[in-house]
């Protein structure tokens, strides 16, 4: 049964396992002890720490292993911030970080911080000048992830670190997504990374902090791991994380070349097979096993459910899928339809016969959750009246764009539609939708329900 | 080779391991996730969770997983002080705390919150009036472990959660030590464990919140284990830690059973086989497995190399073993004698074998290194003067209270002796010292260089 959702964790690698195992048996002891049960605990973790060391691409006195790539980037966010309080409280990011540094970007602004945001183009790609721009004399930190999480986007961090280099300013790397593809480029200061990302177990993440940073770790006082990850580390994960990641990097170049022809023939044959689909993310500058789509007039829960069934196990940014009903803030940050958004992420060993499987299924999974919503372009309709506005005030993801494009069709080219709806989606699938079919966006007003989204009829 | 560290780490249970390898092969997926792997991940959580619960006695709903028992007291602490913010920011401790709680307190006393310690007796026991003096009107929280992680000591956490619950304050109970033994008694509010130290995987604790207890997580939001601990859950880890609670519970009272008549054994031997040893720790009220002595003229890491040499793991509170040259802060609070600690925690299955095996080794290797430091009371000599001044600066432990030793014996009865001495140590160790050897312990006051202790000489 194919797996596809590698971005939100990877399949245990066979080689984590072993030494998962092996580390259990030799190195379940406290390191910090000095009997022998202890210095063996010891001398692994000092190897694997090295090991993980040289494939980040630092000293092995710079990383430390957290419990979680959370906590990585929590743990080094706060400790680059309070490290340089002096210099200044403004914290720079991206307006497409995962949402742990996000998050700690809230916490940070909570406490009196201020927090600018990185603006990214359609692709989900940031520039250096972004950075450049956003940069004062007060900014302690700037952050940027190695690549986007949802739509594998692939951002220039080195030119980004070199901006920040000018400037004096840390650049802090979440690199969650890509180190099981390779070493970061660029003169970063400080990294964070999750091991079950690239096949590694879960509970740990990594911390690197070069040697220079200022850096104040704001957790109770530890003694372990130099001080920056409080708690009884976890020893035979942490091997199990160097090991897998060793592994992965031996068979990263040739994986990501296999996997970069499957996601291709996926950005192909989607935009063919499925109709009004939108696939996002850089074209090419992109994680080689990632690819996300967009299909209009779909409810993205529905189809994960369809395909699902289907035997595929796929992830979404749409709201449709979330608790909280408001849209993935990457797409949103990059103006693409969120609508029955669907995110592929190979493991690696996905064979050919995997991906045209799903090629297979994904058009009927459309085809079938499109008809139980009820197409809005079915047939011709005779127009009614110049300008329409329609109701939508409690309809949810991907009801207000059905109802829109219902409207439209009841107007006469050069006729407006006016669309009234609480869905947060709204703001971002509107214009989306509008950029897709041709139409203009005319923008939005504030009604004493909800917000009215005016779009005029182009063709 | 008898391991004899439980205290601070437990070798795994062997149901730990079965369960962690089944759960990565079931429970690596992300529980949060709609596909079946997710699903199947969720409910190994869930069933995780349930049987954790069971095993602290709380409902499921209150009860997260958090990557260690160290991050379990950190968030347990900073989420229940940050609830009654309005009430106040007063913290209680007990003084024989675990690091980790007397950590995050210093953190509250750093953001501009007071902090009282509750004292304890010779035996490291708090008492429940103690509790109540120390609450206030403005009292946020009160912490208390259930037993001593370094003597032993059962805490009476039942009095004190009634003391507490009087007052309005909620009470935080460390388990570390305790809950593979049992349940904790009393009315508690917030609860923290950590599965290594009963055979559980490393890289899981527990914390347990009653509903109704005011509680605001202090992290950066994260959606995971009811907001309360971030970072993507250790699933595999968390459901063997589950499983090996169970386990342990189910062997728990007849191995309690049998490992009090050997550490019953140990404490008599002890002070039988070793001169000048004093066991310390409550005789009674004290878990099962865990003895800790002192030794006196012994420097600690000395003795514990000796120890291991002789193929017998075991730890210490010495302030000779510890890189920042303090005294174990538990010992302090005691009034004990600190030097030639030994804390000895004996695992499930230990055998008569083993303990008597430790028995045979210990005398000697006690009295090897008395012989390296030089015995102070080897041959009997004449007084020289009615008062001695003794420089010991420089001199680590136990060097300081063998220098006084030495010069107690060339003073006469009635006369005095003052040592003074730059070693921290000294503080705990001179008054330890006059009790064991019945003299008068006069007092210190600060030199321009260290502090000078005097003692009158009695026999």
């Amino acid at each position: 049964m194919p797996y596809f959702d590698t971005a939100s964790t990877a399949p245990l690698h066979p080689v984590a396992r072993q030494a998962l195992a092996a580390a259990l048996d030799e190195g379940w002891a406290d390191p910090a002890r000095l009997y022998r049960e202890g210095r063996r605990a010891a001398l692994l973790l000092d190897a694997a720490r090295e090991a993980a060391a040289e494939a980040v691409g630092c000293r092995a006195d710079e990383l430390v292993f957290t419990p979680s790539g959370t906590q990585a980037v929590h743990s080094g966010i706060a400790g680059a911030l309070a490290g340089r309080r002096r210099t200044g409280r403004h914290l720079v990011v991206s307006a497409v970080e995962h949402s742990s540094v996000l998050h700690a970007a809230d916490v940070h602004a909570a406490a009196g911080g201020s927090v600018a945001q990185v603006p990214v183009d359609r692709s989900g790609t940031v520039t250096a000048g972004g950075y450049a721009d956003a940069l004062t004399a007060s900014t302690a930190l700037a952050c940027l992830q190695s690549a986007n999480h949802e739509v594998g986007t692939v951002q220039p961090v080195a030119e980004v670190a070199d901006v920040c280099a000018e400037a004096g300013v840390p650049l802090l790397v979440d690199a969650a997504q890509s180190l099981g593809w390779g070493p970061v480029e660029g003169a970063w200061s400080v990294l964070a990374a999750s091991a079950h990302k690239w096949g590694g177990p879960p509970g740990v993440g990594l911390l690197a902090v070069r040697k220079g940073v200022r850096f104040s770790p704001q957790h109770p006082a530890d003694e372990r791991e130099s001080g920056r990850s409080p708690g009884f580390v976890n020893l035979p994960a942490a091997v199990a994380a160097a090991a897998s990641l060793r592994a992965v990097r031996a068979e990263a170049e040739a994986e990501a070349a296999r996997l970069r022809v499957l996601v291709d023939r996926i950005r192909r044959r989607v935009a063919r097979l499925v109709p009004d689909v939108e696939v996002v993310g850089h074209p090419d500058r992109r994680l080689p096993h990632l690819v996300t789509f967009s299909c209009l007039y779909v409810d993205g829960e529905t189809l994960l459910h369809e395909l699902d069934k289907a035997g595929y196990s796929v992830s979404s940014g749409s709201s449709c899928t979330s608790s909280t009903l408001t849209p993935s803030h990457v797409l949103r940050a990059m103006g693409v339809l969120s609508e029955g958004n669907v995110r592929v992420s190979l493991p690696p060993g996905t064979t050919a016969e995997d991906v045209n499987g799903f090629l297979e299924v994904l058009p009927a999974a459309v085809a079938r959750v499109r008809a139980a919503l009820g197409s809005p372009e079915a047939e011709p309709v005779e127009p009614v009246a110049d300008s329409v506005e329609v109701d939508a005030l409690g309809l949810r993801c991907p009801q207000p764009v059905i109802e829109l494009a219902r409207a439209v069709r009841t107007v006469p080219v050069g006729g407006t539609v006016t669309v009234v709806s609480d869905d947060e989606v709204a703001r971002l699938d509107v214009p989306a939708w509008c950029s897709l079919r041709g139409h203009d966006y005319l923008g939005e007003e504030p009604r004493p329900q909800g917000t009215a989204y005016t779009v005029r009829r182009r063709s």
